[in-house]
Protein backbone atom coordinates (compact mmCIF):
# COMPACT_ATOMS: atom_id res chain seq x y z
CA UNK A 1 0.00 0.00 0.00
CA UNK A 2 0.87 3.73 -0.54
CA UNK A 3 1.43 5.77 2.28
CA UNK A 4 0.29 9.47 3.05
CA UNK A 5 0.67 11.38 5.86
CA UNK A 6 -0.28 15.21 6.60
CA UNK A 7 2.95 16.27 5.84
CA UNK A 8 2.75 14.73 2.10
CA UNK A 9 -0.47 16.46 1.56
CA UNK A 10 0.52 19.59 3.43
CA UNK A 11 3.58 20.45 0.79
CA UNK A 12 1.29 19.44 -2.53
CA UNK A 13 -0.15 22.29 -4.73
CA UNK A 14 -2.93 23.92 -2.95
CA UNK A 15 -5.56 22.74 -6.06
CA UNK A 16 -3.75 19.52 -6.04
CA UNK A 17 -4.42 18.74 -2.79
CA UNK A 18 -8.00 20.39 -2.54
CA UNK A 19 -8.47 17.89 -5.48
CA UNK A 20 -7.55 15.06 -3.96
CA UNK A 21 -9.17 16.02 -0.56
CA UNK A 22 -12.09 16.32 -1.91
CA UNK A 23 -12.45 12.45 -2.89
CA UNK A 24 -11.55 10.65 -0.09
CA UNK A 25 -15.04 11.10 1.43
CA UNK A 26 -16.55 9.02 -2.05
CA UNK A 27 -18.87 9.32 -4.14
CA UNK A 28 -21.53 11.45 -4.22
CA UNK A 29 -24.92 12.66 -6.36
CA UNK A 30 -24.35 15.95 -8.11
CA UNK A 31 -26.90 17.95 -7.65
CA UNK A 32 -28.02 21.04 -8.75
CA UNK A 33 -29.36 23.55 -5.78
CA UNK A 34 -31.73 26.21 -7.24
CA UNK A 35 -32.20 29.49 -4.92
CA UNK A 36 -33.97 32.56 -5.48
CA UNK A 37 -34.53 36.15 -3.89
CA UNK A 38 -33.82 38.46 -6.44
CA UNK A 39 -32.57 36.38 -9.31
CA UNK A 40 -32.56 32.89 -9.69
CA UNK A 41 -29.60 30.59 -9.24
CA UNK A 42 -28.65 27.57 -9.59
CA UNK A 43 -25.21 26.10 -8.35
CA UNK A 44 -23.54 22.68 -8.52
CA UNK A 45 -23.33 20.59 -5.15
CA UNK A 46 -22.35 17.56 -3.75
CA UNK A 47 -21.73 17.46 -0.28
CA UNK A 48 -25.24 16.86 0.23
CA UNK A 49 -26.53 13.98 2.82
CA UNK A 50 -29.40 12.21 5.14
CA UNK A 51 -30.11 13.84 8.66
CA UNK A 52 -33.51 12.05 9.56
CA UNK A 53 -36.47 10.95 8.66
CA UNK A 54 -39.19 12.25 11.17
CA UNK A 55 -39.26 14.69 9.99
CA UNK A 56 -37.80 14.33 6.70
CA UNK A 57 -34.20 16.26 6.55
CA UNK A 58 -31.61 16.98 4.53
CA UNK A 59 -28.57 18.26 5.58
CA UNK A 60 -25.84 20.43 3.04
CA UNK A 61 -22.59 21.92 3.39
CA UNK A 62 -21.67 25.56 2.37
CA UNK A 63 -18.53 26.92 2.01
CA UNK A 64 -18.84 30.83 2.91
CA UNK A 65 -15.79 32.10 0.48
CA UNK A 66 -16.75 29.78 -2.71
CA UNK A 67 -20.02 31.07 -5.61
CA UNK A 68 -22.02 28.74 -3.04
CA UNK A 69 -22.27 32.37 -0.94
CA UNK A 70 -25.01 33.03 -3.39
CA UNK A 71 -26.72 30.26 -2.80
CA UNK A 72 -26.52 30.52 0.88
CA UNK A 73 -27.71 34.05 0.84
CA UNK A 74 -30.85 33.28 -1.20
CA UNK A 75 -32.14 30.70 0.79
CA UNK A 76 -31.76 33.03 4.39
CA UNK A 77 -33.48 35.25 2.85
CA UNK A 78 -36.23 33.18 0.89
CA UNK A 79 -36.25 29.85 3.56
CA UNK A 80 -36.91 27.36 0.57
CA UNK A 81 -34.79 25.84 -1.94
CA UNK A 82 -34.22 22.79 -4.51
CA UNK A 83 -32.66 19.74 -5.69
CA UNK A 84 -32.30 18.60 -8.37
CA UNK A 85 -30.49 15.46 -10.02
CA UNK A 86 -28.15 15.58 -12.80
CA UNK A 87 -27.99 12.97 -15.98
CA UNK A 88 -25.48 12.59 -18.68
CA UNK A 89 -27.69 14.60 -20.82
CA UNK A 90 -27.28 17.46 -18.43
CA UNK A 91 -24.10 17.00 -16.75
CA UNK A 92 -21.83 19.41 -18.82
CA UNK A 93 -24.20 21.78 -18.56
CA UNK A 94 -24.55 21.24 -14.87
CA UNK A 95 -20.81 21.36 -13.86
CA UNK A 96 -20.42 24.82 -15.57
CA UNK A 97 -22.92 25.98 -13.37
CA UNK A 98 -19.84 26.09 -10.79
CA UNK A 99 -18.22 28.88 -12.44
CA UNK A 100 -18.28 32.43 -11.60
CA UNK A 101 -21.45 34.33 -13.52
CA UNK A 102 -22.85 37.80 -12.51
CA UNK A 103 -26.42 36.92 -14.26
CA UNK A 104 -28.94 33.71 -13.88
CA UNK A 105 -26.75 30.00 -14.51
CA UNK A 106 -30.19 28.77 -15.86
CA UNK A 107 -29.55 31.49 -18.67
CA UNK A 108 -25.68 30.86 -19.16
CA UNK A 109 -26.10 27.12 -18.80
CA UNK A 110 -28.90 26.59 -20.91
CA UNK A 111 -31.09 24.97 -18.67
CA UNK A 112 -34.60 25.84 -17.55
CA UNK A 113 -36.93 27.11 -14.58
CA UNK A 114 -39.85 25.54 -13.51
CA UNK A 115 -42.12 26.27 -10.71
CA UNK A 116 -44.25 24.56 -8.28
CA UNK A 117 -46.76 26.71 -7.05
CA UNK A 118 -45.76 25.90 -3.13
CA UNK A 119 -41.83 26.68 -3.82
CA UNK A 120 -40.38 30.49 -4.30
CA UNK A 121 -37.56 28.60 -5.91
CA UNK A 122 -36.56 27.25 -8.89
CA UNK A 123 -36.48 23.31 -9.98
CA UNK A 124 -34.90 22.58 -12.72
CA UNK A 125 -36.64 21.24 -15.64
CA UNK A 126 -34.28 19.11 -17.27
CA UNK A 127 -34.30 17.15 -13.94
CA UNK A 128 -36.04 13.68 -13.68
CA UNK A 129 -36.04 14.51 -10.10
CA UNK A 130 -36.13 17.25 -8.04
CA UNK A 131 -37.32 18.00 -4.74
CA UNK A 132 -38.39 21.13 -3.04
CA UNK A 133 -37.23 22.18 0.86
CA UNK A 134 -37.64 24.54 3.36
CA UNK A 135 -34.77 25.70 5.72
CA UNK A 136 -35.51 24.68 9.12
CA UNK A 137 -31.77 26.18 10.44
CA UNK A 138 -28.44 27.11 9.42
CA UNK A 139 -25.39 25.54 11.96
CA UNK A 140 -22.12 27.39 12.07
CA UNK A 141 -19.38 24.66 11.78
CA UNK A 142 -17.09 26.78 13.44
CA UNK A 143 -13.75 24.25 13.51
CA UNK A 144 -13.40 25.97 9.79
CA UNK A 145 -16.24 28.43 9.45
CA UNK A 146 -18.33 26.04 6.80
CA UNK A 147 -22.02 26.11 7.39
CA UNK A 148 -24.63 23.31 7.67
CA UNK A 149 -28.11 24.09 5.65
CA UNK A 150 -30.53 21.78 7.41
CA UNK A 151 -33.99 21.85 5.25
CA UNK A 152 -37.57 19.83 5.43
CA UNK A 153 -38.49 17.96 2.25
CA UNK A 154 -42.39 19.21 1.77
CA UNK A 155 -42.31 17.59 -2.26
CA UNK A 156 -41.17 15.62 -4.47
CA UNK A 157 -41.50 15.35 -8.31
CA UNK A 158 -40.04 11.82 -10.41
CA UNK A 159 -40.58 11.01 -13.12
CA UNK A 160 -40.62 7.16 -12.05
CA UNK A 161 -42.56 5.83 -9.58
CA UNK A 162 -40.64 6.59 -6.11
CA UNK A 163 -41.48 3.28 -4.52
CA UNK A 164 -39.79 1.38 -7.02
CA UNK A 165 -36.07 4.21 -7.62
CA UNK A 166 -34.21 2.45 -9.17
CA UNK A 167 -31.75 5.98 -8.79
CA UNK A 168 -29.27 4.89 -12.11
CA UNK A 169 -32.88 4.89 -14.76
CA UNK A 170 -33.18 8.26 -13.66
CA UNK A 171 -29.83 10.04 -12.33
CA UNK A 172 -26.78 7.76 -13.99
CA UNK A 173 -23.52 10.08 -12.35
CA UNK A 174 -22.05 9.95 -9.87
CA UNK A 175 -19.17 12.55 -8.82
CA UNK A 176 -16.07 12.08 -6.78
CA UNK A 177 -13.69 15.47 -5.78
CA UNK A 178 -14.28 18.01 -7.32
CA UNK A 179 -14.08 17.00 -11.39
CA UNK A 180 -14.86 13.59 -11.72
CA UNK A 181 -17.74 11.75 -12.99
CA UNK A 182 -18.76 7.91 -13.14
CA UNK A 183 -21.42 6.14 -14.75
CA UNK A 184 -23.50 4.27 -11.76
CA UNK A 185 -25.60 0.81 -13.20
CA UNK A 186 -28.10 -0.96 -10.78
CA UNK A 187 -25.94 -3.69 -9.24
CA UNK A 188 -27.85 -5.44 -6.42
CA UNK A 189 -29.92 -5.26 -3.44
CA UNK A 190 -29.40 -6.87 -0.51
CA UNK A 191 -31.65 -7.12 2.74
CA UNK A 192 -32.30 -6.20 6.19
CA UNK A 193 -29.22 -7.46 7.25
CA UNK A 194 -29.35 -9.89 10.41
CA UNK A 195 -26.86 -11.63 12.80
CA UNK A 196 -27.33 -14.85 12.29
CA UNK A 197 -27.42 -15.32 8.49
CA UNK A 198 -25.49 -13.75 5.16
CA UNK A 199 -27.77 -10.79 3.56
CA UNK A 200 -29.63 -12.21 0.86
CA UNK A 201 -29.99 -10.45 -2.84
CA UNK A 202 -33.86 -9.12 -3.59
CA UNK A 203 -35.20 -7.82 -6.46
CA UNK A 204 -33.81 -4.34 -7.34
CA UNK A 205 -37.54 -2.98 -7.94
CA UNK B 1 -44.16 14.04 -13.71
CA UNK B 2 -45.26 11.81 -10.34
CA UNK B 3 -46.26 14.14 -7.47
CA UNK B 4 -45.03 13.02 -3.43
CA UNK B 5 -45.81 15.14 -0.39
CA UNK B 6 -45.17 15.25 3.04
CA UNK B 7 -48.73 14.07 3.35
CA UNK B 8 -48.03 10.99 1.07
CA UNK B 9 -44.82 9.80 2.84
CA UNK B 10 -46.47 10.25 6.36
CA UNK B 11 -48.84 7.30 5.79
CA UNK B 12 -46.38 4.86 4.06
CA UNK B 13 -45.18 2.43 6.36
CA UNK B 14 -42.25 2.99 8.34
CA UNK B 15 -39.85 0.98 6.91
CA UNK B 16 -40.79 1.38 3.21
CA UNK B 17 -40.63 5.31 3.69
CA UNK B 18 -37.12 4.85 5.61
CA UNK B 19 -36.43 3.28 2.77
CA UNK B 20 -37.47 5.95 0.13
CA UNK B 21 -36.24 9.37 2.03
CA UNK B 22 -32.73 7.58 2.22
CA UNK B 23 -32.60 7.88 -1.77
CA UNK B 24 -33.73 11.29 -2.01
CA UNK B 25 -30.22 12.70 -1.59
CA UNK B 26 -28.48 10.20 -3.89
CA UNK B 27 -25.40 8.53 -4.19
CA UNK B 28 -22.95 7.44 -1.80
CA UNK B 29 -19.82 5.54 -1.23
CA UNK B 30 -20.58 3.24 1.13
CA UNK B 31 -17.64 3.11 3.97
CA UNK B 32 -16.68 0.62 7.20
CA UNK B 33 -15.84 2.88 9.88
CA UNK B 34 -13.57 1.33 12.27
CA UNK B 35 -12.98 2.09 15.68
CA UNK B 36 -12.10 0.54 19.14
CA UNK B 37 -12.42 0.90 22.80
CA UNK B 38 -12.98 -2.06 24.80
CA UNK B 39 -13.49 -4.30 21.48
CA UNK B 40 -13.16 -3.79 18.05
CA UNK B 41 -16.01 -2.55 15.96
CA UNK B 42 -16.93 -1.98 12.17
CA UNK B 43 -19.85 -0.69 10.85
CA UNK B 44 -21.36 0.50 7.96
CA UNK B 45 -22.12 4.06 6.76
CA UNK B 46 -23.01 6.62 3.98
CA UNK B 47 -24.14 9.79 5.26
CA UNK B 48 -19.93 10.70 5.29
CA UNK B 49 -18.72 14.05 3.04
CA UNK B 50 -16.12 16.78 2.83
CA UNK B 51 -16.14 19.43 5.43
CA UNK B 52 -12.94 21.37 4.13
CA UNK B 53 -9.26 21.03 3.13
CA UNK B 54 -7.16 23.15 5.18
CA UNK B 55 -7.40 21.57 7.98
CA UNK B 56 -8.49 18.26 6.38
CA UNK B 57 -12.08 17.32 7.53
CA UNK B 58 -14.48 14.91 7.41
CA UNK B 59 -18.08 14.91 8.39
CA UNK B 60 -20.36 11.64 9.58
CA UNK B 61 -23.95 11.55 10.62
CA UNK B 62 -24.14 9.47 13.67
CA UNK B 63 -28.27 8.21 14.25
CA UNK B 64 -28.12 7.22 18.23
CA UNK B 65 -30.47 5.33 17.74
CA UNK B 66 -28.69 2.47 15.79
CA UNK B 67 -26.38 0.28 15.89
CA UNK B 68 -24.04 2.63 14.96
CA UNK B 69 -24.21 3.96 18.70
CA UNK B 70 -20.93 1.68 19.60
CA UNK B 71 -19.25 3.58 16.81
CA UNK B 72 -20.01 6.96 18.17
CA UNK B 73 -19.15 5.68 21.99
CA UNK B 74 -15.70 4.42 20.56
CA UNK B 75 -14.93 7.48 18.97
CA UNK B 76 -15.70 9.73 21.72
CA UNK B 77 -13.63 7.02 24.26
CA UNK B 78 -10.55 6.44 21.74
CA UNK B 79 -10.70 9.77 19.66
CA UNK B 80 -9.58 7.87 16.48
CA UNK B 81 -11.45 5.75 14.34
CA UNK B 82 -10.81 4.36 10.49
CA UNK B 83 -12.63 5.03 7.11
CA UNK B 84 -12.32 2.13 4.93
CA UNK B 85 -13.73 1.63 0.89
CA UNK B 86 -15.81 -1.36 -0.45
CA UNK B 87 -15.30 -2.65 -3.58
CA UNK B 88 -17.58 -5.46 -5.09
CA UNK B 89 -15.43 -8.17 -3.50
CA UNK B 90 -16.14 -7.29 0.03
CA UNK B 91 -19.90 -6.15 -0.55
CA UNK B 92 -21.71 -8.58 1.08
CA UNK B 93 -19.49 -8.99 4.31
CA UNK B 94 -19.62 -5.29 4.98
CA UNK B 95 -23.36 -4.88 4.31
CA UNK B 96 -23.83 -7.50 7.35
CA UNK B 97 -21.66 -5.50 9.44
CA UNK B 98 -25.06 -3.30 10.04
CA UNK B 99 -26.49 -6.45 11.97
CA UNK B 100 -27.06 -6.26 15.75
CA UNK B 101 -24.01 -8.27 16.54
CA UNK B 102 -22.92 -9.16 20.21
CA UNK B 103 -19.48 -9.95 19.51
CA UNK B 104 -16.75 -8.25 16.53
CA UNK B 105 -17.86 -7.50 13.06
CA UNK B 106 -14.80 -8.28 12.21
CA UNK B 107 -15.06 -11.90 12.99
CA UNK B 108 -18.32 -12.31 12.28
CA UNK B 109 -18.39 -10.83 9.06
CA UNK B 110 -14.94 -12.40 7.65
CA UNK B 111 -12.91 -9.28 7.27
CA UNK B 112 -9.89 -8.81 8.97
CA UNK B 113 -8.58 -6.27 11.28
CA UNK B 114 -5.08 -4.18 10.63
CA UNK B 115 -3.29 -1.83 12.61
CA UNK B 116 -0.60 1.38 11.38
CA UNK B 117 1.18 2.04 14.47
CA UNK B 118 -0.36 5.81 14.37
CA UNK B 119 -3.96 4.55 15.16
CA UNK B 120 -5.60 2.78 17.75
CA UNK B 121 -9.03 1.90 15.67
CA UNK B 122 -8.41 -1.16 13.29
CA UNK B 123 -8.50 -0.77 9.45
CA UNK B 124 -9.99 -3.23 7.30
CA UNK B 125 -7.19 -5.15 5.39
CA UNK B 126 -9.99 -5.79 2.48
CA UNK B 127 -10.41 -2.43 1.58
CA UNK B 128 -7.82 -0.83 -1.10
CA UNK B 129 -8.04 2.90 0.16
CA UNK B 130 -8.14 3.08 4.05
CA UNK B 131 -8.26 6.70 6.15
CA UNK B 132 -6.90 7.30 9.42
CA UNK B 133 -8.95 9.86 11.45
CA UNK B 134 -8.76 11.87 14.70
CA UNK B 135 -11.19 13.13 16.75
CA UNK B 136 -12.07 17.30 16.74
CA UNK B 137 -15.70 17.99 17.60
CA UNK B 138 -18.85 16.04 18.22
CA UNK B 139 -21.59 18.52 17.09
CA UNK B 140 -25.22 17.69 18.55
CA UNK B 141 -27.80 18.20 15.58
CA UNK B 142 -30.68 19.18 18.16
CA UNK B 143 -33.50 19.49 15.95
CA UNK B 144 -33.34 15.63 15.62
CA UNK B 145 -30.80 14.32 18.13
CA UNK B 146 -28.49 12.89 15.80
CA UNK B 147 -24.25 13.65 15.73
CA UNK B 148 -22.08 15.68 13.69
CA UNK B 149 -18.81 13.52 14.24
CA UNK B 150 -15.54 15.69 12.95
CA UNK B 151 -12.84 14.31 12.26
CA UNK B 152 -9.20 15.27 10.99
CA UNK B 153 -7.54 13.02 8.51
CA UNK B 154 -3.95 12.40 9.54
CA UNK B 155 -2.90 9.37 7.45
CA UNK B 156 -3.94 7.65 4.32
CA UNK B 157 -3.54 4.08 2.47
CA UNK B 158 -4.01 3.60 -1.31
CA UNK B 159 -3.19 0.56 -3.04
CA UNK B 160 -2.77 2.96 -6.25
CA UNK B 161 -1.04 6.62 -6.71
CA UNK B 162 -3.21 8.93 -4.68
CA UNK B 163 -2.05 11.88 -7.69
CA UNK B 164 -4.19 9.64 -10.25
CA UNK B 165 -7.20 8.51 -8.29
CA UNK B 166 -9.58 6.66 -10.67
CA UNK B 167 -11.86 5.84 -7.60
CA UNK B 168 -13.67 2.83 -9.80
CA UNK B 169 -10.34 1.08 -9.82
CA UNK B 170 -10.08 0.59 -6.31
CA UNK B 171 -13.61 0.91 -4.75
CA UNK B 172 -16.57 0.25 -7.67
CA UNK B 173 -19.49 0.35 -5.40
CA UNK B 174 -21.75 3.36 -5.10
CA UNK B 175 -25.13 2.76 -2.50
CA UNK B 176 -28.28 4.79 -2.93
CA UNK B 177 -30.87 4.57 -0.22
CA UNK B 178 -30.31 1.82 3.01
CA UNK B 179 -29.84 -1.42 0.26
CA UNK B 180 -29.70 -0.59 -3.57
CA UNK B 181 -25.75 -1.12 -4.72
CA UNK B 182 -24.57 0.19 -8.02
CA UNK B 183 -21.33 -0.18 -9.96
CA UNK B 184 -19.60 2.56 -11.15
CA UNK B 185 -17.48 2.97 -14.20
CA UNK B 186 -15.21 6.37 -14.96
CA UNK B 187 -17.37 8.42 -17.27
CA UNK B 188 -15.58 11.85 -18.18
CA UNK B 189 -13.45 14.29 -16.15
CA UNK B 190 -14.36 18.45 -16.58
CA UNK B 191 -12.35 21.10 -16.71
CA UNK B 192 -12.89 23.65 -13.99
CA UNK B 193 -15.70 25.66 -14.66
CA UNK B 194 -15.33 29.39 -16.44
CA UNK B 195 -18.21 31.71 -17.42
CA UNK B 196 -16.91 32.34 -20.46
CA UNK B 197 -16.90 29.01 -22.07
CA UNK B 198 -18.53 25.44 -22.07
CA UNK B 199 -16.42 22.71 -19.87
CA UNK B 200 -13.61 20.89 -21.85
CA UNK B 201 -13.14 16.82 -21.39
CA UNK B 202 -9.50 16.26 -19.35
CA UNK B 203 -7.68 13.11 -18.83
CA UNK B 204 -9.16 11.05 -16.40
CA UNK B 205 -5.84 10.07 -14.34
Amino acid sequence: MNYYNKLYFNELNPRLRANILNCLHGYKSPLLIGSKSEKENLSIFSNVFHLGASPHLIGMISRPDSVQRDTLDNIKKSKFYTINFIDENILKRSHHTSARFLTSEFEKCNLTPTYSDKCIAPYVEESQLRIGLELKEVKNISVNNTHLIIGEVFEVFSSIDIQKLDLSKISNIAVNGLDRYFKTNSHVRLSYAKPDSEPNELDFS
